[in-house]
């Protein structure tokens, strides 16, 4: 396999920093060209010193001058330091993403800001290691036709849309008749609606069975990280909304199933361990040699499915209503979700209110059916403005 | 997709008859050839009228002169009988197999007749939908040698190799760490050595999820039949004995899983259907829309897992010896076990009689570590004889 050239939106993150475990341990199939951090310099600095990379962003400005007089004290000693190219802000992201020299784009950022970057890497045809759900729950319809145009290859990084992936491989011919998606129910499956209503952010941050980051850790809890998924899965499979069916599967051992249409289901399961995933983007379509932690199903014993409670998760709900709508209805969702989960890390708000408050944004909001990139984000700040409104 | 010519040995056995049910539903896809029977010559009158093959072979001396006698009753109300060849035994057989202008052969004959007969098929480079276990339990390592100097495809017909066959779809350059094959476990999971000392034929006979024929749910409830799966995924996916895991998985629905080199698994599940592996070997690398029926995971709830209990079932453990042993070893564990399950289905011997004697025409057989087909047609006569002396 020829070195492929990495770039990494998000390298300090919980996604990119792994991605950098992969890249570690596949010195001669890997080499990082970019990486961007939104206020983690000293964590970017050891990032440096190790991967050498041509170029870096700081999306926070602070953090950028910081950095740079943090490199002026460093680089006597360090004197890679003064090869790399700095840069700064949503701009500066877009920089590392539109760099013509890269073969990946790992877009490990979190929110709206992994969009433009995105965009720009696939009109140079770079190949998308895809990790911002955003990214499609907003504008799916505007980047996979790019993403067609401009024959850039979209591969998932999710456990569950990498899942699905692979049991496409092959079958390129077959129909899909259902996609099987499953989900972990998060930290408060099999619970009431009453339970829930005085649940604190301490209770939501427990995941059962992945680590990750505070954002998606509250969307775990609420199933909305489902329900983005969901929609990433319509987008990237081209599947109708009543043909994606989400599985409760607490184990987190089978990541998700395609059903074809002679009945047969082709699955794809594990230990969770996102660095899986994450190295199938990388590597495919082989997949390389590894030592994580193989499946063990005399252990496990057992593997669970129910179907979801939508009266106590609405907000799986209201992601199937956003993609029944198609439209700017997924980019109301997803901003005023990104806005109302960090009112609730803040403790303003209730568990309950993040659904309710969605829901009004997207009552609320002027509908456009085929939006442009401007449009999305014209109603992606709207949306959060209607939201800070209401709470403030 | 053009139409294939499809001829069937053993076509009203459980295999056969469902192999028709699929062509009945796919009439511009496939049509019959060739018919073979053993003895039930009234229903392979009624496929005749159906499917108007071109020549038939009845195994059965007697049945086959029954069935002359029956055609020149008929012929008058039945034109078309005047037209067909009917062949006689072995021969017959071989004949139909080996026609020239048939595109994939579903050898679903039990037992060692199907060998030579598959041979000359594959000797016409025909695809071989393989539901004859024998083929490769008995030669494996000729047979498959014989496939790849003919470019003869191979496709399982068997639920579990069909699953695996499955689960390779698109990994040709990815490595197979390890397959896990599932077993329902049979009529007998979770029984003690004891609890089955004096098992009847008519326990043995209760086979949970799959309807089958007499001498295969025998083999299901000794495992005997898992044995012979395990020793037929080495020929047909070139993976060593101590990588082949047999998973006990009483709810059928995971129909088997690979394991590759990034530790990722994948699985072909379904309701347990023979029609589904029936199809797919007729179509593949296409799949066909069927009315088959859905998984619903949400009804099935839990899918479980274990560790199969060799002292319990020591007709595994052979398989097993048998297939580290290579050469004559499978040869003779599996025509010890064909007359020992016919002693067993006519009470003449006990449950534990079939390991046991087994076991001992293993330790006395003289080993060939490369036995020519001939070989094999001979250590296969001696076990045989040598069972039949033991017993009577």
């Amino acid at each position: 396999m020829k070195i492929k050239n990495i770039s990494i939106l998000g390298s300090t993150g919980s996604i990119g920093s792994q991605t950098l475990d992969v890249i570690r341990k596949n010195p001669n199939l890997y080499r990082v060209e970019g990486l961007t951090v939104n206020k983690s310099i000293s964590q970017l600095l050891d990032q440096i010193n190790e991967f050498k990379p041509k170029s870096v962003a700081i999306f926070d400005d602070t953090a950028y001058e910081e950095f740079l007089t943090l490199v002026e004290e460093k680089v006597a000693t360090s004197p890679y330091l003064a090869k790399i190219n700095v840069y700064k802000g949503h701009e500066g992201l877009i920089k590392i993403a539109g760099s013509r020299t890269i073969d990946i784009l790992v877009t490990a950022v979190v929110g709206m800001i992994g969009l433009l970057p995105t965009v720009e890497a696939i009109k140079n045809s770079t190949t998308i290691a895809l990790a911002n759900k955003e990214t499609l729950v907003t504008a799916g319809q505007i980047v996979m036709d790019l993403a067609k145009k401009h024959q850039a290859k979209i591969l998932p990084v999710d456990s569950e849309h990498s899942a699905i992936f692979q049991c496409l491989n092959g079958e390129e011919s077959n129909k899909i008749d259902k996609i099987l998606l499953t989900a972990s129910g998060g930290p408060f499956r099999g619970r009431s609606r009453q339970d829930l209503i005085n649940v604190s952010k301490l209770d939501a941050l427990k995941h059962p069975n992945w680590s990750m980051g505070q954002k998606i850790s509250i969307d775990s809890s609420t199933l909305m990280n489902k329900g983005l998924e969901v929609i990433e899965a319509k987008w990237l499979f081209d599947v109708e909304p009543e043909d994606i069916i989400v599985h409760v599967h607490p184990e987190s051992i089978v990541h998700s199933m395609v059903q074809f249409q002679d009945s047969s289901v082709i699955a794809q399961l594990g230990c969770p361990d996102m660095r899986v995933p994450i190295q199938y983007a990388l590597s495919y379509p082989s997949r390389l040699d590894s030592d994580f932690e193989r499946l063990d199903l005399f252990k496990i014993a057992s593997l669970n499915f129910q179907r979801p409670d939508l009266d106590v998760f609405p907000c799986l709900d209201l992601a199937y209503r956003a993609l029944r709508e198609g439209g700017t209805s997924a980019t109301v969702l997803n901003a005023a979700n990104e806005v109302l989960v960090e009112y609730f890390l803040n403790d303003k708000i209730g568990f309950y209110d993040i659904p309710k408050y969605i829901e009004m944004a997207m009552n609320e909001h002027d509908f456009i059916d085929q939006p442009s990139l401007k449009d999305i984000i014209n109603i992606d700040a709207w949306t959060r403005s209607y939201i800070k409104n209401i709470i403030n």
